[in-house]
């Protein structure tokens, strides 16, 4: 037993094996790919502090697609920065590597500087629903009549799982993103088919829900950063993992097997950390995502909806309405690791969702295969890289 | 008569007096006010050809809140750039003087340079419903299974009405969305306290839905801009028509009597024009919005979301997928005559809205007055501006 | 005498009536406009304490342009956040309204939240050199061989001033700049004919550099707002002073009768404030000059560099490398009355350019008049708007 | 002899060996490297017809510095779209991913959706100098007195070579600048220690100037996508070339033995491509270098100024001021290859521009090695990367 797992478990009776609890699946770490960097104690975006996820998942009927009726393969993932029960503020930015994608809510981060709801994450033709729900959750709580932008403009991304989920079918429902939203949980986080991640293709394997942590040196600051991302993009031949060419070596199992090779899909990301990082810094923050993205083989194809948002736990005084608050900033002269640890976070979700992913059949038979830990390893071996 | 009420009269004849017609009613031309250039036929968005509005108006019950039971006072408001029977792009570009508001789609706008979808217009907390139920009028009409993203991800935007409607009542349907699609039509637009625009609040007056449009002269070109806004903005004293402070001339009438005076609203602007310009020159005339804007009393409060779009009706070939898609450009040494149309449109559609809308009272006995005619007029001669 | 001015001569003895004391010419308050607001003492940036403005001024030959020999009409300005004496950062954010001209050091403004450095500005064609002579000014106060980008990267802007200045004779030079660097000061600001302003055509009218503040009301925080403009855009029939067409009441006086009337020049916009704003918000801040300049008719032409830049001067700890910065944020629900009194301070300064503007002959016997403060005072009468 | 070595040979031969004739050094395909897809004949940013690239290099002087004596060891670059005979526009855009850098001219690139006058690189104490050279160089050419913002406001970046350099000494002259663009020749184009790229350190390498290209397939429309860089970035543990860890293989032959290792540099990318894209399409090729720059290792250090530039040679009535100008448009849906295209180029741009560059001593016996082949080499054998 490694000393992740022993800590994973640890961590697990600590929280009381909630919702998020996983099976105990492989990540890329156990197969031993040697990412760079020290993560958390649950290698999750959760390792910030406040930090809560929770899921819907959608998954029933099969064969052939009757709109309205399924097959579904579908979800919705929520993101609580200050966890479920707070409606303070962080501090947030996001960035766009390609915009064929939507994340609601944008307009007011920019204007602000942050946000004051929580993230969710469905497929592309239920954003809508979604964000009318975040609304109503809250409106439910409030005192009514009173206009509050953090509540009214909720942040809601989507990716596209159309080849696999019957998304003309409108089949995710507002209480679906009740059930997400209550769900949320610190801890561990699933992996894989869950969620807004249920029925992603990634590079043309299984894509889904990924998540990971790095953990800065005492000397940089102790910093935790967090990333969460829905991997739903990419071409295989440019899939890389630890600079392996790991497309090129697994040219088979594609979901469209015969049609040309394109980059369809999408990838949202999201970013925690509880370094103090102002807005502007944050926007630095995002901007590195690119990075760890463009390492895995990310290029942000046309029909790619690459979009990202980096939010910072510090500062509880941000959400403060009258006289001034008071806040705390990290120098840029010390935000360099926190960008590297960005890159490297990012990198090892979008692994951790294809390695967690489970083969999955959806509307009209369509099929994608989960990439074969098995040859994943050989491929690793093949290039000297593996750990 | 004055020679544009014959046109308009003439317009009505040849378009059918469809669901457009309006209410003989005076518009801000009509009472002198002395605004710079030549309207087109209609003084409104559709001057410029192609150009379609739609609204969908809910009014219904009085007096006390009860959240789900209304009263309602809200609607929606469709914009189609080259008719509702098409799907063809057209270049936009978007801008934001505030954020505090939602116009979904728009990473898609920045990211193509267009949009190929209708921009709809309704209350902050049924922007959701609306964008899902854009997707669902667009997916009957089209071949199951492929993405685009212009269907995908429609532009959709908002402002508050919760002062005068139940707004977490949630009372906006899908089929309200297909209604105001649906019943777009060219020729004369509807002002006032319509669709959208229903619950509106501008300066401290009833506002709502206001168009006009500008004819560049042969010699620059004879483009034409064309602009609507949703007004809903602003404080009183800022108040500023035709140079004069008309804010300060009428304080009285106030929405809330004894409450600070903020500026809680917002103004949605939609900008239309035939002239050739692309992505980047659009950019530029959104721009200008917030100069028009601002020489009426906008400031862009902090609770305003001030958000503007753009877009072109020219080069038909901006759809094309295969191939290459020949375009024509206005060179931008031509450009600032629609500057400064743009800016001017845009001044006259928001005085336009607040002419045409007439008190309303809504939840809770609120009520919103319209500005008095005969005092705007007084105070217009006062400062020597009467036509 | 006017409270105003005996509060500017006793302003005057206090600062020792430096480099900056002005000679007693009337500005826009003194001929009666009624602008919004209070002022600062001196109605000048240099109310935001800290802030000193410096100015060399070179005027020198007459007749007939021969390159490289002049005449010469033409200078540089230097707005120093924290004196001359500091190289503390101060937050900063700069935006564009139209970017026909050049700021430079702006990449590192947005990347890092401020600047380090003073704001120079001067003509188009020696941008460079003025920014080289930063650099060279601060390279002998610091250690040899780190880099800094706060030193290595100024803010230097321009306005074009080639209808009166010999501007491909490049007659700036670096002492130039170290002169007005060395010149800076606190206290009242010079107007009109001075630093990078001399040359300077607005409106068709000689326009230069003007200066304006605003003071909030002490429950509003009772901040400071201050404003710099080097004024040069603008066409003459747009030129509107309180509310009144000005420009259409002066047609004459055109520096080139019988041309088209184009708007080929720029502003430059400098706003300082103690308010304790973070970048983010002084982006918003930033953006209200545009309403400001709207107001007196500015539409951002395709000639005209309109580029605007705001700082604060609060938060001493912005400077901070080691450790952790302690900083005070102004809640976004507080910044709308900051935003008013940008937009007024802005068109107050625009106004005061060209009413201390006097009339100047340049290159080939070019000449652009002074707005005649008689004419515009009868103008102002005959609309009702002379306090 | 491989097929490419004769290709440039030939083209040796036809551009008749003028400036840019480099000695036969490898580059990275000699070494072996296994770069994806096709180079043009020179692999060079020249393989886009019309692209014309001219250096001049200053090296003088040894020993401790003295400010203002040397040693001196810098340059500058200049590369034409069009080239140096031609005032023509091209479309362009700019994208930065860390901003403690400088690259005039962007805010007119920006609005006007392109450039019309060179790119120029030099050090960071020299841009001013530079810049206004540019302007002095196109004045000459010019009939005085108009406004043209292309020629008054050019381009022109920098990085910090003040390690090797005698960088406040200042000694670039305009005549330096003159001398680089009129040795402006299309063809091969020389790399490693010249012009700009003179003083620069990559990843604790030498750095310099580097140079790529890549022609797509026909039915993807055969378009070349070229890239220069001047590349001066990075930190040695993240050197990845060809995704094997060469940082870590050769730790050794740092510059700076026992100091920390920062990531203090920056690096310029300049792409051009003859496929015909409008401005926002462009903004989207030029943010695809980062993906390029990731994959060698660059994280956008908060010390680096790393900031693109992209331009399209095709559409040549982009100049156009009169009438309507004819454009052509790749459409979006055929975009993805040239994404992939310049992230490629960019990152054996960077690897050829360590390849080329020679061991340098500069001021104070400061002295930077250049990577060693056969070390590089073993190191990709060791990983199973040669080719």
């Amino acid at each position: 037993m490694t000393i992740r797992n022993l800590c994973v478990m640890l961590a697990l009776v600590l929280v009381g094996a909630g919702a998020n609890a996983q099976k105990t699946k492989p990540r890329g770490r156990d197969l031993g790919i040697p990412f760079e960097g020290t993560t958390g104690a649950f290698n999750a975006i959760t390792d910030v502090k406040g930090v809560e996820v929770g899921f819907k998942t959608l998954i029933s009927g099969s064969g052939k697609l009757v709109v309205g009726k399924g097959p579904v393969r579908t979800g919705v993932t929520a993101i609580f920065p200050r966890g479920k029960g707070s409606l303070d503020r962080v501090f947030a930015a996001w960035f766009t590597l390609n915009g064929n994608g939507e994340m609601t809510g944008t307009t007011w981060v920019d204007e602000s500087g942050g946000l004051g709801s929580p993230i969710l994450i469905t497929n592309t033709h239920s954003v809508g629903i979604v964000r009318d729900a975040v609304i109503e959750w809250y409106a439910k709580r409030m005192k009514p009549g009173s206009y509050d932008g953090d509540v009214s403009l909720p942040v809601v991304a989507e990716t596209y799982d159309g080849f696999l989920n019957d998304i003309n079918g409108f089949h995710v429902t507002k209480q679906d993103a009740f059930d997400a939203m209550e769900s949320s949980a610190p801890g561990p986080v699933k992996e894989g088919n869950v969620g807004g991640g249920t029925g992603m293709v990634c590079h043309g394997f299984k894509g889904g829900t990924g998540t990971s942590s790095r953990v800065l040196e005492t000397k940089q600051g102790g910093y935790t950063v967090g990333v969460l991302v829905q991997a739903n993009y990419g071409r295989r031949p440019l899939l890389q993992i630890a600079g392996v060419p790991v497309g090129k070596e697994i040219p088979d199992l594609l979901p469209q097997e015969g049609k040309p090779d394109t980059d369809q899909g999408s990838i949202i990301v999201v970013v925690a950390t509880d370094a103090p990082l102002l807005p502007h810094q944050l926007e630095r923050i995002v901007k590195r995502v690119s990075l760890g993205l463009g390492v895995v083989g990310g290029r942000g194809g046309n029909s790619s909806g690459d979009i990202f948002i980096a939010f910072s736990t510090a500062n509880p005084e941000v959400s403060k309405n009258e006289g001034i608050a008071h806040l705390e900033m990290l120098p840029n002269d010390q935000i360099s690791p926190l960008f590297e640890a960005t890159a490297a976070a990012t990198e090892e979700a979008i692994v951790n969702a294809m390695i967690a992913a489970e083969t999955m059949e959806g509307i009209n038979g369509n099929k994608v295969y989960a990439i074969p830990h098995d040859r994943l390893v050989a491929a690793l071996k093949k290039y000297g890289r593996l750990k």
